[in-house]
């Protein structure tokens, strides 16, 4: 089907023009209303009017920025990487990624699972939610989809054949590169500096050993293929309530370094432990998300560790190629390298959110200037510790610990 | 066009149905032969009858193993990979790579210059024959094609798009994954090990260390793309002559680590070195190869860096990021990352020649059994230094002291 965009009036016959979704809805009369939240797409709850739990979403993409408008290009193939993703973790974890209905690259259309009992995640933790499974959830989620994308696991052939499907999500990998490795540290046009952090911001553009650092990180995220990538695995991309934990919005998925989805999550952590000194104050609260921070590290780790000792035949490891005692010491530098370079892309994520065009809401939103400050400056200093010295770290607590620490 | 296979009576007629070749050839009368030396592709020489300098190479890939015959299935889209490695290798350095006057993806066919003058470098440095230009030339072929396809030149959406063209050449990079990196140091169908060297073999079978560290180089093989390699580049690959060298057959061209085409050429000329203790006990020779592992080495880090300064504006650098002294400390690690890579990858090429299917020349071509296992197991001493050790080494002059010190 050639592309051409929904508005709302052409969504229903659209929908009823597909097999499967037609039998979704029957003969219902259906609504459609916009979820105005997208920053780069338009999305739609349709829902039978007579039964309001009869929902779906459909997300398309279109080749702007939909926040920016038509001033703001951008390709609508973003979408094409959305939908493999999605249907490729779905397949991995199903219990974590919204079942997908239908998909049409050509149309740059899915439709999926309407998740009307979640919150986005950052929300309810500006709120001081607890979320009690999180941390197994999103351990179990970050063990499956990295392991089992990776060298690890799969043939060579079929490691490639993956690739292949991801390499052209090329101009959302060169956001990253821009907006999270590059301009924040520099002057740059895009940057968002609070004014009362503006000595802060220009001690690190002139910080020559973060800068080395950042761009060690920069280079590893631009060259290592470990593994198919959520790639914005933040607590926005994260639907959640205290029972059921999704992962949305793999528009960024390629193949990248391990720690970078890892360090994504860990980041956003922090800073929503970091702005609850401003917020809630709630020690409580900001307990359980050190735990939690510790507690999701470890659960990845353990599981990661468990599916590699059920495989016994993958493109890095024939079978028999070697013995226990030295496959147990190649995985302990293997899981080292993981934790330092999860640590490292955990320090750029939290650097850039306080320096760069997209900041967190749950710092931004901090409404009184100088507790806003203090909550960035805090962050930034986590930042760069962890940018300029990840490689020294060698465990999860090492982090907690060095946070627990700082007040 | 449709896939044929071209036997020697269908060649002329496709020759002269191309306009660029009717053109070359004019009305001449043509005669075909084959080079019979081809072990994965049918090559033939076409000529002038009147005039035997007028000359093409013609080279077709078939869905098989050439050598092997029909029974042993080889994906011949492995042409499409050297075809487009040779037009872009010879973008970046021309002096060094033949001239391509016709390529067809859809036949598995290349037409390019017949080098009459040169021969296989291998041939030439078994007869101990001196290459006083080759240290210089392959120096700067290697950092013009390493520099020039990676991150520290190209823009972060022209690398992206020129690994696309590559992401497919799984089959062969399987092949290397197999034969260089694991199957050498099993138990294994496919090994060729000299009875008279079983004990080392067996001995490196057992070495965990070793293991430790050959899945290490396997895994960066595998997972680091850091530019578009040769994939192949031993002394097989090298047409030269006293004043010239090209590099043929980058039918293994992928986007990996840039390690893997220096160590390559650095253990052949390792074994070559190691070969004339027992052929020409040449100490004379001996030096000069020595000598050109060093300068090899040092020109290609000499024009690499050269390149770099050059380089204003890249995917990993953008312009006014980094302060001069924060760069030539960033370049510092990022260098000897490259050296002590190099190292590693040199010692698993030189590994697998002694142990695996597929031997050198140089070596195994020694006639008495006991000077040729002299150089073998000298050879796999070597090359296990090489894989343990490459990370304590720090410079090229590392190995070459090593060596000297061998006898």
């Amino acid at each position: 089907m050639a592309y051409y965009i929904l508005d709302e009036s052409k969504i229903i016959p659209y929908l009823l023009s597909i097999d499967t979704l037609r039998s979704f809805f029957g003969t219902d009369k259906l609504e459609v209303s916009e979820i105005g939240d997208g920053n780069l797409n338009f999305v739609y709850i349709i829902r039978a009017v007579n039964d309001l739990k009869k929902a779906l979403i459909l997300k398309q993409a279109v080749p702007y920025l939909r926040i920016a408008g038509e001033g703001y290009p951008l390709s609508r193939e973003r979408m094409t990487y959305e939908i493999r993703s999605l249907l490729i973790h779905n397949t991995l974890i199903p219990k974590h990624v919204p079942d997908v209905l239908y998909a049409d690259e050509a149309m740059s259309v899915v439709v999926m699972q309407y998740l009307d009992e979640h919150i986005i995640m950052r929300n309810g933790m500006i709120d001081a939610v607890v979320y009690p499974d999180f941390a197994e959830h999103m351990g179990r989620f970050l063990a499956h989809t990295l392991f089992k994308t990776s060298s690890l696991y799969l043939s060579s052939l079929e490691k490639r054949d993956l690739m292949e499907q991801f390499v052209g999500n090329a101009e959302l990998c060169a956001l990253t590169e821009t907006f999270v490795f590059t301009a924040p540290y520099m002057e740059h046009e895009t940057n968002e500096i609070d004014p009362l952090i503006e000595p802060e911001a220009k001690a690190l553009r002139e910080d020559h050993d973060f800068k080395v650092a950042m761009l060690g990180l920069k280079y590893r995220f631009m060259n290592q293929s470990d593994a198919l990538l959520h790639g914005d695995l933040h607590t926005g991309s994260i639907m959640i309530n205290t029972e059921e934990t999704y992962v949305i919005d793999p528009e960024f998925a390629f193949f990248g370094p391990f720690g970078f989805d890892i360090g994504a999550l860990v980041a956003n952590l922090v800073m929503s432990w970091v702005s609850h000194f401003e917020r809630s104050k709630d020690k409580d609260y900001q307990s359980w998300i050190l735990e939690t921070i510790v507690v999701l590290y470890e659960r990845f780790e353990k599981e990661f560790l468990l599916l590699w000792s059920e495989s016994e035949q993958s493109a890095l490891i024939e079978k028999g190629f070697i013995a226990d005692t030295g496959l147990a010491e190649y995985q302990k530098s293997f899981m080292k390298d993981i934790l330092q370079e999860s640590l490292g892309f955990a320090g750029a994520k939290i650097c850039r959110r306080q320096l760069g065009i997209a900041g967190v809401a749950d710092i931004r939103g901090i409404e009184e200037p100088h507790s806003r400050a203090r909550a960035e400056k805090m962050a930034l200093s986590i930042g760069t510790y962890l940018v300029k010295e990840h490689r020294r770290m060698s465990k999860i607590t090492d982090l907690s610990d060095y946070l627990k620490e700082m007040r």
